[in-house]
């Protein structure tokens, strides 16, 4: 099999599979790249266990096959070849050539690589029975302001994950660690009834690759698999992770209904505030106390340092309340936001709801610290 | 004591003193920064016992008073404050406000605080009785160029440190770890005769507030401690570094004088075909062979993963010659190089020299591998 393209072209795809093909694996195979001939495309292919990708570039191509390449090398190497193409023979070894240096790498042998699995860009049969469309930007969007607030603990290994909900109501994406929660709703009636729970690592890499597209892309599912399939703007692009087992607790009774105070407020400069007067806050519990009332938020912090405070102008509704938070807690559940949002109180030690003014599919829920 | 000066004037100074500051020491002062009034301006002062740094700027002070606050909180909090100036009032603490933001922070008792010695900009009585003029651009360079090849083993202390020589001939900036070696001349002949050794981290942070530095800077010299005075475009800045005992041994007597071999060549395509090539070098040698014939030097490397090869052009003066080099080495002796150099090879397993073509004060010694 012999490939020529262009060095550029190959080096911004193999950004994408440095990602996801570790350097160092208990099966020495997946620390290899994959390279095959199909139908007058190059195909590249990398996995780690958990997330399977591979993309799909035009080239000039002559003959077929699969074969696996050192990624280590071969990575460090296109990345500064000196000439504007890459010619690569592949049969007993890898020969490179580029400008005036060459190179021929070894080859593992394609045997034991496990054979990864990808739904169609365009549908058809195989293992991806159940196929839903999506805007790249908004899927990624509901995934990456979820992310955070999935759980780092051992401890109920179900919250180390996101779950996707697929329903004729819409999609929802939420996690939580059992203290805090956040989710995304994207409005898009969905075409089959699912949930799904996606590894957070996993999440990171399907946000990534998001972020590289533009328009439609198809999310799939396969008995223990998520495949994702979008066009780039030169090839294509397919994403298989494995799911979790199992599914949330019921979640939706953890999220408060009445409110007996809101606050809207201009989400730069109270964030800014909180992250300041956080500074003086106790380095155990990041604790910061909240006293609203007469159209201000006034914040204010203790610790070992000293103490500070700092007023910021709020619109309140509802009586003057007392609380505290983990500061920590509350700048994450505000930084997807931006412009205005409304904090939603439900008592000084229940759960307050942070979400945008309007429109706007993300939700957060922050449990006060007892006072 | 009271403070009032710009809030981005104080976070632009707050940053050299953020490098030095420690943010744990075995003598927790240190962790402290340092304020003072004297002259109507406001000193900033910190050390971390092998480094002092005081940067002075123009500020509205009243009163006087010599102050440690806790330098972690107080980093953080000027970085972000509201307001464009900050009001700073010392006494039994810190009470800072800027916009609408407040905070106290405790102090520290001054007591048990190090000295801190510095020599003057202008010269004067003190501790600092050898003083030598600079140029900022030129004394930065001297030493950013050979800090590289200063040792990280424990073995021979000595080698851990840059040489700093004063004559009547010129300054010389050398590092060794006792494999390769990097000098730097400057024609500047010196006041006084002197050698002194510089811990390599010390040497980082000079380099770092030279580069912050324009025009003439003093480099002063008082027992077992070297002294930096420099004006900056707001205030001034003094520093002084701990100096390590004894000198380095005779190295004179490696830097071959014979050159039966010279090659000249751009540093760049070859410094590059040199990495590419080195990808595929053994992981543990990192053996590049070099062939040196009829204009041009053909690299190679074989290692684990294959082979590789590249052809460059080069303009040689001599018979050809083989050598191998680890090929880190012969890059960090590259670096600090651009446009044209000369590499002068005294044999196969001899020093060779590496240098700039033309004017210059760098020079560097690498020794080859054995092949």
């Amino acid at each position: 099999m012999r490939v020529n393209l262009p060095k550029n072209l190959l080096a911004e795809k193999l950004v994408l599979l440095e990602r996801v093909i570790p350097s160092r694996s208990s099966n020495p195979l997946l620390t290899y790249l994959g390279l095959a001939a199909e139908g007058g495309a190059l195909l590249l292919f990398g996995s780690n266990g958990e997330v399977d990708l591979e993309v799909r570039l035009p080239a000039d191509v002559e003959g077929e096959g699969r074969y696996l390449v050192p990624s280590q090398p071969f990575f460090q190497l296109v990345r500064s070849l000196p000439g504007e193409t890459v010619e690569l023979a592949l049969e007993g070894d890898l020969s490179l050539s580029s400008g005036r240096f060459r190179t021929r790498l070894a080859l593992a042998p394609t045997e034991g690589y496990p054979e990864l699995l990808f739904p169609d860009l365009e549908g058809g049969e195989g293992a991806f029975t159940q196929r839903a469309e999506f805007l790249a930007e908004e899927l990624g969007r509901a995934l990456s302001q979820v992310r955070y607030a999935a759980s780092n603990e051992e401890y109920r290994a179900i919250f180390r994950g996101v779950q996707l909900e697929f329903s004729e109501r819409g999609f929802r994406a939420v996690a939580s660690d059992g203290y805090r929660l956040a989710l995304f709703d994207l409005k898009r009636p969905q075409p089959f009834t699912k949930k799904a729970v996606v590894p957070a690592k996993s999440v990171d890499e399907l946000v990534r690759v998001l972020r590289s597209a533009e328009g439609e892309v198809v999310l799939a599912l396969a008995p223990g698999t998520l495949g994702l399939a979008m066009p780039q703007e030169e090839g294509t692009l397919r994403m298989a992770v494995r799911l979790m087992e199992g599914e949330f607790p019921d979640y939706e009774r953890v999220i408060p209904k009445d409110f007996p105070l809101r606050a809207s407020l201009e989400v730069e400069p109270f964030r800014e505030a909180l992250k300041r007067v956080s500074v003086l806050a106790d380095k155990q519990n990041h604790r910061v106390d909240l006293f609203l009332e007469e159209g201000r938020a006034l914040l204010s912090a203790e610790g070992d340092y000293g103490k500070g405070q700092e007023e910021v102008s709020v619109v309140l509704e509802g009586a003057p309340m007392s609380l505290a938070y983990n500061a920590r807690y509350l700048l994450e559940a505000l930084a997807p936001l931006s412009g205005q949002a409304e904090l939603l109180f439900s008592g000084p030690t229940s759960p307050t709801l942070v979400r945008p003014l309007g429109e706007g599919g993300y939700q957060a829920v922050v449990v006060p610290l007892r006072v």
